[in-house]
């Protein structure tokens, strides 16, 4: 009150993070349960790290380590030992795992929803804290776990509502795209950052087709705006003999690379064509419009096209026991589907990697009509555990990217969002009865949250006072209506003398109130309105009009 | 495989964090689900804001802040703004307000569940990052809605299975505590310090009674093991009137202040006695054991003692408005209870103030039997969304400590902690038939997690197929044992020649599974074992087998 007056402090949610309202909160939590249900129904079970790893412990594993910091938030602890919140949930299990490794069933299944951190410099949709869904098996030397993973994503993304053809598996094998590169003399410690380059160029082959990889392999690619990115600097025949692999070799007709069918049908001599496919493959048809090879004859394809390589054949083999384990479970191409064009940018993963992608189109902020893309991924990362181990521990695990794939269910009309309903409010209309409206809120709250046995209904319905400025009452109706109550009490002397409350139903009585300012006018118009009898130790009636109300209301949605 | 071989790291979660394994998550789901309910049913609403905030806008209000580094985790951005790791969910909530006052409904009711970090020396059972629940009404300017918070934290103890007598929440008044330290001399700016040292100690009645308040208020208190704490240097009048207020005064025989029935019906003459009450007072009788003064008597008896300060006695009649409020919606003293002794180290509260105590007795790690005590507390805080703004927006709420309501949860035997059945796991005999395996996993999945109309049932059956290292089949059966599947599916070559499985019951075949270590040994004892028929076309006779084994080990459960 006195001369104090401290500077104000401007509020601001800091930079490339965000606040979170109630209607995406729900629509997040309905999906994580759909999510968290078929991991359970797999024998997966939840597990939670902290947010911070020793730094050491963490690894240094991001897509893109080549960024100030590092890309991760640290702090040195007052034992000078650094720590950083995580950058995803592989590394925080890794550790996990290792500290209680005599303790936990091996192989030990688990899943864990949360928030990384990436010390990034903020843009449009990258956000510095994001949330991850992660499922894991550790200790599966075996790829039928790979196998078992992809085929636990396809059932998540039906679970989600995703219809089939919607939405992708693609599994490729590290092993592969490793051995094709020995094979083209990009092997050895030597070549690891030439290495990684190619890779990135691959995965660009969505965005750019093959003739811009073609370019980011060779000499550079200079973009529409006129920057320009260095290239790999492979030779036209090492270029040639990558892209033969990877089946987007723009010199079997497979067009810009953009197109879904084109893509998958890699190197089918009439893919081009848009139409049949009439090779002599084995083919299968999956509905009146796509044709895949099946996976067993996209693994003898790459057989074919491994250069001979030994790393690269034993990765393809690791591909088709997986492929047969797919066919063994009914899991056709329209849900995983083998494809080496498949890179994942981390560093740790060391055989089967999986991406999942959303196939229906979307207009990015360009104006384009583009595929959604990826909404997660993941792979088998047979050295992480063991960095802290005298023993090997194979491991192999999915990411879900959790609000890329909010956005989607967003646009597939697969996500609650609307609003549902609001409090029943008791509004103020004399601030010296607050006990009465208190008395009034708590005994209608008992009695629409309980069953005729006393017991919880499923969905609570919602009671509360008017805790506002009673002074303007035009502002509590204003107030309920924006919290979409379905209806208000209101009891002013009047009511009171009488023995008497009036129920008024918003969703009858909602164009009046906008206009209405003061209690005066207020009496004068009762749209919707209804006054039932009422004192504390008898509120039947109020109880029931409200009751009616609400299942007037309910029935109408 | 070369030459190179990093060095090992070791694995060690962070000094002062915690991981959690399903059944302490799923412990924790289930209660924050049944508190969620509560603060539903009075129409609060989800909103989460990211662990991150701008340091000047978090301000500094932790209870200790004369901690190294102020006790946040705080890093420099690279603009040159420094964030902090949030300490509690109150002050981002401020911001979160301040930030979108214009498009929030007023007044703003919203709950969240989140970590919150300190950046503390670790110790026994004090955690860096620890889980708050909090729910808090922004724009309510009257003190009906401090009733309410205190309302629903009863409500929400009882929705946990807490009984009405186990806990209470109790109210006080910061104004009435910053009256009488202004009646005191201990009112201005120059004696902030002080006031802080004077609340400290009260905060310690319960710990070290009035004997040791007094210390603490005078001269210091030497402890059992001989450490000082210095005393505020308080006069002996001075004291006598705080006590007086605090109704601790132990010249009226309220013992040492351990006693909650004593400590309660503050300075009633016969208190002591632990009987009967018999004075002249309005007395509640609340059930055969206790009696408490009623709230609305506790406000006069505190306006008596308020030594005629302005600030106190304004304090004393909110509490008798909170009191109404309360006795008008039927909350008597079992539930909620005005004590005078609540103190509450945040600075930023300007209000009534609460705390949830739990009153049940368990055993310190001294060995000695004590109250549980706070599981939560909150108050008024009118002036911290205001630090944002250029108008005053009054607000209250209420934090619960999450992992201490566990802890209590978990004594009173009102959490499920038992082990919930594990998976059905299909073993592997014949590590080349893994597809084959897949395939009755998938089989078994699909058919026992829906019901006869294809809708998904409610508590998922987990099916896996075994991904370890399948060689010694005894670890495969260890596994299903520890994993507490209820039966294992087994298919080796003789059953897949004459069209069979074999479904083992594992709580009938438990005693035996020990032994067996190969597989020759198995095919020798078969207790608990059934063959069925099983081809892949018809698997109709392995559902069935494992739908009954599921049905009687839950009949049995």
């Amino acid at each position: 009150m006195a001369a104090k007056k401290p500077k104000r402090v401007t509020a601001r949610v800091p930079r490339g993070f965000v606040d979170r309202d109630a209607s995406d909160l729900r629509a997040q939590d309905e999906m994580l349960a759909k999510i968290r249900r078929v991991y359970e129904t797999y024998g997966f079970e939840p597990v939670e790290t902290p947010v911070f790893e020793y730094t050491d412990a963490l690894g240094k594993f991001l897509p893109d380590s080549d960024r100030p910091n590092e890309g991760v938030f640290s702090i040195e602890d007052d034992d000078e030992q650094w720590m950083s919140l995580r950058y995803d949930l592989t590394a925080p299990l890794a550790r996990y795992v290792a500290e209680n490794y005599e303790t936990l069933p091996k192989p030990y299944r688990s899943y864990r929803a949360g928030y990384v951190f990436r010390n990034e410099k903020p843009g449009p949709g990258r956000f510095r804290q994001f949330m991850q869904f992660d499922a894991d098996i550790v200790g599966a030397p075996n790829v039928s776990a790979d196998a078992e993973m992809a085929m636990m994503m396809a059932d998540t993304m039906e679970a989600l509502g995703i219809p089939r053809g919607q939405y992708v598996i693609r599994v490729n094998n590290r092993k592969v795209l490793d051995g094709v590169l020995e094979a083209i003399d990009l092997g050895g410690e030597e070549n690891a950052g030439r290495r990684l380059t190619v890779l990135r160029a691959i995965d660009k082959l969505d965005k750019f087709g093959p003739e811009g990889v073609r370019l980011l392999l060779g000499d550079g690619r200079k973009d529409e705006s006129g920057d320009f990115t260095p290239g790999a600097g492979l030779s036209s025949l090492q270029i040639k003999n990558l892209l033969m692999v990877m089946g987007a070799s723009s010199d079997r007709g497979l067009g810009d690379g953009k197109d879904p069918i084109l893509r998958t049908a890699l190197g089918s001599p009439v893919a081009h064509a848009r139409g049949r496919v009439l090779n002599d493959m084995h083919i299968e048809e999956t509905d009146g419009e796509e044709f895949f090879f099946d996976n067993l004859a996209m693994c003898d394809r790459l057989t074919d096209r491994a250069l001979g390589n030994d790393l690269a054949l034993s990765g393809t083999q690791e591909l088709r026991d997986i492929a047969s384990a797919l066919e063994g479970a009914g899991y056709g191409t329209r849900r995983v589907r083998v494809d080496p064009s498949v890179v994942r940018g981390l560093e740790y993963y060391t055989g089967p990697v999986f991406e999942a992608e959303l196939l229906f189109p979307v207009t990015n902020e360009k104006g384009e009509v583009v595929r959604f893309g990826s909404v997660g991924g993941g792979g088998r990362y047979d050295g992480l555990v063991s960095r802290f181990m005298s023993q090997p521990v194979p491991a192999t695990g999915f990411s879900i990217g959790v609000s890329r794939l909010m956005t989607a269910l967003k646009n597939l009309g697969r996500l609650e969002t609307s609003e549902r309903t609001g409090p029943v409010v008791v509004t103020v209309m004399d601030r010296d009865r607050m006990a009465d409206y208190q008395a009034m809120a708590t005994t209608l709250r008992n009695a629409l949250n309980t069953d005729a046995n006393g017991n919880p209904i499923e969905v609570p319905v919602p009671v509360e006072v008017f805790q506002g400025n009673p002074k303007q009452f035009g502002k509590q109706l204003q107030y309920a209506d924006r919290r979409n109550a379905p209806c208000v009490i209101i009891q002013g002397g009047d009511e009171k003398a009488a023995g008497k409350v009036q129920v008024k139903d918003l969703a009858l009585g909602k164009e009046m109130s906008a206009q209405i300012t003061d209690n005066a006018e207020w009496r004068e118009a009762r749209a919707g309105q209804e006054m039932v009898d009422y004192d504390p130790a008898n509120p039947q009636a109020m109880i029931a009009a409200v009751r009616d109300i609400l299942s007037h209301q309910s029935g109408k949605a």
